[in-house]
């Protein structure tokens, strides 16, 4: 019987010829991933083993993100201490703010994921860059700990779901709608410690931005992973964005599946996950007069510069509802500066939104939109549970850029095609 | 014997001929300010009076500026209450964030503040819109909460030093150096309750923003109010901001002053103040290697679009020096949609800054920038008292934004002739 996609990249990185499912293995390392949450922690493990070097000091990335520009004293220090162990280590890439941006949109515009890596990072969404072919998962702090010191990681192989897609998606849908359609058809706990695996002739119309917004939410199915067999687009963007030699990893024919679901892309509507769990999803024809006080248009879900141009197009001529706080968060320097050039910023503050600097903010609750008590919110995000973005009273909507930016015009959750002009 | 400025508009607001140094007074209110900190006590108190509207809802404006976009659930509800509030009170000037900038940028640009208009605001920076020759000081909550019910409020009237501006600002000098220089002579008390009244043929020179920036600053030398005599640059921001009628209020000829001083333009160099008093000032060429961790540019004080073309003109070609953290806080929507046409946010996102939403930020320790213990900021905001950013062991050193421009380039205190190329 063959192997996966994850299984290959895994084989490979422990040195052996062949993976079974179940099997503990112990894979090397391209990268080492942490931020101002968790970095310190990790940093606090990787000093007990009482080493005083890091095992590759170009291999490790810490992006203090979350709290950042500074939230608070307590996340000052968290990023001080960031910042001292990157310094003391010699480590390249820490990013500092005005270099930095949402880790996970970071990483794979610095050049630091491509094809056929296996990465951790001591945060969930960090299998964000299966969407390059890569193995890329989240760990705890002490394996970020371990993998600063070692360089590699013990993993229980993985079974794997595959996702054939096939047909386009329709105007006002994206990569957030289909993820957000399989979570809700496969549910929070449809991939558990498993392998979803995306191919298919389907795959190819969904650009990299698509790609990143589907491999970010594997998690909240469940999922290690999430994988994108790797196409002419992946190829482009790596080599755009990175000089590594990269390895290209397909699925045998006969690899073994858990599970084959077949998506038909033309077919998905704009779906919203209602609260508190991302499977409750509904498309945007059954929700009516949802009322909002917050829209948040950003993270490492739906941060990047299509997301923005989603947004814009949404906005463009348009006002935001008086009622409601439109918060948008470009996810990099870079993206800001690129929808800086292209008019999107100015339509954003012209709509009455404003741009915040790239932080995770109101995503984990962490600052810059913090909902009060009986508030909603919808927002491009990735997580719903109860008081995710504040008050334990409060709610949200995730959705992607488009919806949420049509909401922002209505003041309730509503249709892109009913606002763009 | 005649009268100041200050005392002629009390006078006029209080229905009286005359009035005398220390003489208490009732007068009527044209503005009753107030933001999400202070509104909230401010509401309460209303409250107690047992009335159910506010005596003008044209004449109330209510700015969330300090810790929005909302910093946590307890920021999330006090915005909450004032939302409400304003809502219920029909009041017409609530600023919701995407429409909004910080309350003393915001009022003048809003057309809020006119010449000869006594204005109360539960901020102790109130006093900015003397820039306008309007009497303007910051009240408490309670006064705010009294002004909102009946439109007055009782005031002793405060005698006056005078201020003889002559001369021109040299290049690489503006308002803020003026103001700390001030200060620096006459220290954080030398003009305790008193009006700082600004006249004398350099007033002329001085653009509005750096008489904002000098209004704004009164209160740190412990003044009442601050104040400029009306010219041809003032009628002409108040007739581009505002429809409403002006009043016109010079001193005579034989007003009583405790004091004359008068100050050569001129000779007045960059300026800083260090930790942990405005009144500790240094000029620019007394100052050598003072390492530094952020800088700020923006706030009440110093975040208007001369403000950010001034920090574009030492940023532009230049790159913030790594080890710093440097943020922009446009102090409106209107500045920073200013800003970002002229090309400025190109400017600094290219050299490494991180622009902000505006808001209070870490000027008053709120958010988006907090130093942790050992840190050193030099910021363009207004006070740099222990822990006032942060840590009460981290440092705040005050200047204008060339100087912390120049500072993000080189990482230590700089001059900006060094650096602009």
């Amino acid at each position: 019987m063959g192997m996966t996609m994850t299984q290959k990249i895994l084989a490979k990185h422990a040195g052996l010829d062949k993976v079974k499912i179940g099997e503990l293995i112990k894979v090397k390392l391209d990268l080492v991933l942490g931020n101002d949450i968790t970095t310190p922690v990790a940093i606090k493990e990787f000093n007990k083993i009482g080493i005083n070097e890091v095992f590759d000091k170009k291999k490790i990335a810490i992006v203090p993100d979350h709290f950042t520009p500074n939230k608070d004293i307590k996340s000052a220090e968290q990023c001080k201490l960031c910042r001292e162990f990157a310094d003391e280590m010699d480590i390249e890439n820490y990013f500092e703010i005005g270099e930095m941006g949402i880790e996970h949109a970071l990483i794979p515009e610095k050049g630091l994921a491509v094809c056929g890596d296996v990465i951790i990072g001591a945060d969930s969404h960090t299998c964000t860059y299966g969407a390059l072919g890569a193995f890329s998962t989240g760990i705890g702090s002490t394996d970020m700990g371990a993998g600063m010191a070692t360089g590699e990681a013990w993993f229980k192989v993985p079974e794997a779901i595959k996702f054939v897609l096939k047909g386009k998606l329709k105007p006002w849908v994206s990569g957030k709608d289909v993820i957000l359609h399989i979570i809700g058809m496969i549910g929070v706990d449809g991939a558990l410690y498993k392998s979803m695996e995306y191919t298919g002739e389907g795959l190819y119309s969904l650009s990299m931005d698509d790609r990143f917004t589907m491999a970010n939410m594997a998690i909240e199915a469940g999922a290690k992973n999430g994988i994108f067999e790797v196409d002419e687009k992946t190829i482009e963007y790596v080599k755009e964005h990175s000089n590594r030699e990269y390895n290209i990893f397909k699925a045998d024919e006969d690899a073994e599946y858990e599970k084959i679901i077949e998506i038909d892309l033309s077919k998905i509507r704009p779906t919203v996950a209602f609260p508190h769990l991302p499977e409750n999803t509904r498309t945007i024809d059954e929700i009516h007069d949802i009322t909002i006080d917050q829209v948040v248009i950003g993270s490492c879900t739906n941060g990047r510069i299509e997301d923005l141009r989603a947004a814009a197009k949404v906005l463009k001529g348009n006002k935001v509802n008086r009622k409601v706080r439109t918060i948008i968060f470009p996810a990099t320097q870079k993206i800001y500066l690129q929808a800086m050039k292209e008019g999107l910023l100015e339509i954003f503050i012209k709509a009455g939104a404003v741009v915040s600097t790239p932080t995770c903010g109101p995503c984990l609750g962490g600052h810059m939109g913090i909902l009060a008590k009986g508030e909603r919110a919808i927002a491009t995000t990735n997580r719903n549970f109860v008081g995710r973005m504040g008050h334990p009273e409060s709610e949200v909507y995730l959705s992607s850029p488009a919806v949420a930016a049509a909401s922002a015009v209505t003041g309730k959750i509503t249709s892109p095609e009913e606002v763009a002009r």
